[in-house]
């Protein structure tokens, strides 16, 4: 019986101006998952710590997600997996795209890795949806690949990994606070002004050039979002406290992490993203709301091996 | 008296997936200017080839962007303009940008260079706008520094020149009819769908990856325009036409340029670029529409001195 460990990293979804397209990866929060090839055909979902989700593999997003690569695959075997949940359900930061990701990743290697991780990413869709509804990339692409990734078209799945400056750190503050995704979703137009989708345009043109060049002061003019922003802002308490306070302490950018509630900021050095991490620390706490920081670089490697 | 001859080139706006933001710099096709530095302080056109453009510097886009260049740097002296225009007015490849751009370009250098290439560009917008009715540099930016150009943004101007692919090549066809600029922007919505923003977005990333890259088939994946050229298309005879037989051919995309009349196709490799150009040659002649056809790299210099 071969087990391994993995860690499965949370992830931010959007990126400001990359609604839908763009996703990254973090490095210091995520999920360990423990998964052990059985003479037993099939999924099992033996444990789960630290959240209360289904141990049903039908129902579970990494037994799901774990079930599609198998149903292709057809090893003569299968797997029990353990999770330990460190990504709290419903924080935006990808939660269910980590144990989606983390499922599949476990399985391939242990069956001598017959597909590459890029071509993980469908399987993972496939849990992914059980928790969302539907099957979307910009959390599970981060999660296998790391670093930056970009959705160009899901007809076929068209994912880019794009590079990471050295010194480009994130931060996420975690307000403590429910929202419901059909709720943010909802409040979503069908229609946008083009004027705003063209200035939007060039701002993900402008951050993934400044991904490119390791241009930060580019990047800090490009990460904007003046389409979903403006729309769910008003759902986070303090969301624009948080933002100026960031962007006063040298923060790149701040936006939403995928639907919220988390609130991303990302910043130039280390040293930069103590100080953003700790004055919205200081400043949210006014809020009452009980929250949580994290910092992390941007991560260029997904889901990876724990040496035990 | 100094006098500098100038190749002023044409230009691709637009490029499919990147309406309002992107545009690429051609190499064979442009006009040529003759700039003499004069004792005689303002600027005067003291003659023009091959279009009918008016002489008087405040109506033409060449002396209004000298003039607004001149009001800047007040130089003890004057400048005599010479236009031989080869790129024909209202054929949507940046005809007056190109006259912008040279003007601007060589009074800086006669003067000795005080601004950079990349500071003409709202001087040369200046002229720009007399054609079009507004200031915009999606033509004016890659005829000034060449290559690729993404506007991020025009508040405040923000140009980020795009690296070129070696083996990048444009052909260009110019259906000889005229298209109103002002009915070809009455056609386009104020409002657009999300899906379809989200859509462009991820091809216009794909493509700016795709030149970081040198990625030919991404830049393939990502030529396309679910936005403006739907709406345009049925004003240019035989677009569609053109279209399926460049892609036919190898072209790697095909679309508008600026708002028309003119087709553009990227393709890989001058023999390519030769193929696509004779079998659109070939086929087009079927409309009886006189056109001409273009083929040049994309050029990854701008307006240059030409050596006499």
């Amino acid at each position: 019986m071969k087990t391994i460990r993995l860690f499965c990293p949370a992830t931010v979804a959007n990126v400001s101006c990359g609604f839908d397209v763009l996703g990254l990866c973090l490095d210091t929060i995520g999920d360990e998952m423990i998964v052990t090839q059985t003479t037993q055909k099939g999924i099992r979902i033996i444990g789960i710590t630290g959240a209360d989700l289904p141990l049903k593999a039908a129902q579970n997003v990494a037994g799901v997600a774990a079930m599609a690569l198998l149903e292709v695959l057809q090893p003569d075997c299968g797997f029990d997996i353990v999770i330990h949940k460190k990504i709290k359900a419903g924080s935006g930061i990808g939660s269910s795209a980590a144990s989606a990701a983390g499922a599949v990743f476990g399985i391939n290697m242990l069956l001598g890795n017959p597909f590459s991780t890029k071509e993980l990413i469908p399987f993972a869709m496939k849990g992914e949806a059980v928790a969302s509804g539907c099957e979307h990339a910009d959390n599970v692409a981060p999660a296998l690949l790391g670093g930056f990734t970009l959705i160009r078209g899901y007809e076929p799945l068209d994912v880019v990994a794009l590079p990471v400056p050295s010194e480009l750190y994130a931060t996420v503050i975690h307000p403590q606070i429910e929202l419901k995704t059909s709720e943010m979703r909802a409040v979503l137009p069908t229609q946008i002004p083009l004027k705003k989708a063209i200035a939007q345009s060039g701002n993900l043109g402008g951050l993934i050039a400044g991904l490119y060049t390791s241009d930060y002061e580019l990047i800090r003019r490009s990460l904007h979002d003046r389409i979903v922003e403006p729309l769910r802002a008003g759902y986070i308490p303090g969301f624009d406290l948080i933002k100026e306070t960031a962007l006063q302490h040298g923060a790149l950018g701040v936006g939403i992490s995928g639907s919220g509630p988390s609130v991303f900021t990302l910043n130039k050095d280390l040293e930069t993203t103590h100080k953003v991490a700790f004055a919205m620390e200081q400043k949210y706490t006014e809020t009452g709301i009980p929250f949580e920081v994290y910092v992390s670089p941007v991560a260029t490697r997904g889901v990876q091996l724990i040496n035990s």
